[in-house]
């Protein structure tokens, strides 16, 4: 009967497309192609390009045009890790804020293989004073009525960080085209929005890159007293989600496994704690440590708990990571709603 | 391209499978079978039946069981029906209640066949002091440590109506297993936990049948200061969705075409009424009248708005139908999360 319960996307918006994985219902350590979260800022680039390469050139000695063949050629480099939307959970801000109203699922993990972006760019050679390396993948669109493509840069040192990867496998098989295939860039601890799709062009620059997804969308807008204080969005905050029980259930007065996953950007989850009384009292989750090996993936946590007394409870869920990082009781508020990891809360009705 | 554009259902929840159509997206009369929302109390029955009959006994002059050739024999009566369950966009209630968190989608619309439930009742026939007629679903599940079983029942009245069919087929094709078939009934106008899935059995009582789903579930449980006014969820409000623009979006200061479907149980859609500016104005919307022909299926509306100014704004649409019933401004609470209805909302921002 299994079989009957067949999982796919909740969709989100469908020009451009956007969906998100049913996350409380996966429980493996990789995403599959077909439930990973997809999110578009533009329709697909069409048509499908057949001559893949990717042309690196600005401020380097020398430029270069990699065909996918010269680029295979170089030693494979796997990564596995999360890649998170920086708007997921924006639904859950208060005030509400504009933009796709992701709930928990624009989250999703795999083993991301390519070549390292540091190999490529030796080759070319960096100039001296470089800066920043820009990404421009082939999907584009208007934008205050002029065609943008999307892009993005990297710091120099991010860009050579030896799993910062020009990827052209996900789970070990092609990247999918709606994946970003055949080649997109891969930045582990960052959000998604550094993982450029459908690569195309790479460009050393000595400056700041300036493009509208770089210093005008993905940057924290704070409340308006603070409006000095505007930051780019960079690695993924420290962040949970509870898979089971789901949000304002009711069950019945027993024992009840709460599970969930958590994870991190720089760094990895310490641990995760578990309040059932509005923080009076915490509980210390398992840490399935085997799903928590590498630095860039999720860790499943549990906690079996006996629920004797009738009644609401609201659990909730704090993970703090290697860097003494945990989540805030309130999200910081950002116009744009980046980023939010306010502590994971589940309301649930024992009857 | 479009075809990368696959729709599917958004998942709610997995055991038991509850899952709502993508009724932004949709723009057909008739909701595809692997598109209509789906809503389980229990886990699927199993092992499916093969053997297909209904037992009619009861209050009666002659039990009888009928085989679907049995049933087949009769008059083929077609419905075009809404289908909402009753805790559709539940999740929009404020204060939050508990139960399954549906947004928009818990509806859905399609052609269903099958013979009058009259016409087989006329031929156990009915005891004089008939008071309401009993339908039994063949899933079931643990309910305060009892084993019951779905089971709904209607009014002598409504069973009797020559549009409560026993249905056989969807769109034109048999019942999938998951929509509850091969046989279920159809309850037009009432909310969709009348419409009993894998219906197996029908018995004709004088009192009033006080099972779990017809006097605990699918009850209207006011505020505790009106508890007193508890009633029993029947037919459908008077109610509407935005379809687009999309909850939340940004969009250029151009015209927009405003556009949507709303229903409502009895009598139709008369009006659809649309305000911009907070309700200070209020626009007619065109009803495309080819889809509203049918009393019991929901009428698109749409309306062209040019958005000249920049800045915020709340889109809200009230249905008004033939009884002069309308959208109210504030939903009624109630403590199970029932019959939502208050005047749609779109918040959208101007660029």
């Amino acid at each position: 009967m299994e079989k009957l319960h067949k999982l796919s996307l909740n969709t989100r918006n469908l020009y451009p497309e956007n969906k998100e994985s049913p996350i409380h219902f996966l429980h493996d350590t990789n995403t599959p192609t077909h439930l990973k979260f997809i999110r578009n800022h533009f329709s697909y680039p069409y048509p499908p390009e057949t001559n893949i390469s990717i042309f690196i050139s600005g401020h380097v000695q020398k430029s270069i045009l990699f065909t996918l063949a010269d680029i295979c050629k170089y030693p494979i480099r796997t990564v596995h890790c999360v890649l998170e939307c920086a708007g997921n959970k924006r639904s859950f801000f208060r005030p509400k804020v504009y933009g796709e109203q992701w709930e928990n699922g624009a989250i999703s993990q795999g083993k991301w293989s390519g070549v390292s972006l540091r190999d490529l760019l030796l080759c070319t050679g960096i100039n001296r004073n470089a800066n920043e390396v820009v990404f421009k993948g082939r999907d584009k669109g208007v934008k205050k009525k002029r065609v943008v493509h999307f892009e993005r840069s990297l710091p120099i040192k991010k860009a050579l960080h030896k799993d910062t990867i020009v990827a052209f496998k996900y789970n070990g098989k092609p990247i999918s085209y709606k994946a970003g295939g055949p080649i997109r860039l891969i930045v582990p601890q960052w959000y998604g929005m550094a993982s450029v799709k459908w690569l195309s062009e790479i460009t050393v620059i000595k400056n700041k890159f300036n493009g509208q997804f770089q210093s005008e969308d993905y940057m924290y807008y704070p409340l308006p007293p603070n409006h000095a204080n505007v930051k780019p969005v960079t690695s993924i905050n420290v962040n949970s989600i509870i898979q089971s029980p789901i949000n304002y259930a009711t069950l019945s007065s027993s024992k009840h496994l709460i599970k969930g996953i958590a994870w991190t950007g720089e760094g990895v989850v310490k641990s995760v704690r578990v309040s059932v009384d509005e923080g009076q009292t915490w509980q210390t989750a398992y840490l399935n440590k085997s799903t928590n090996t590498e630095s860039y993936t999720w860790v499943q946590w549990s906690l079996l708990w006996h629920f004797k007394r009738k009644g609401h409870y609201v659990i909730l869920v704090q993970a703090e990571d290697s860097y003494g990082r945990f989540q805030p009781e309130s999200a910081l508020w950002n116009r744009k709603g980046y980023g939010y990891n306010e502590i994971t809360k589940a309301f649930i009705n024992i009857e």
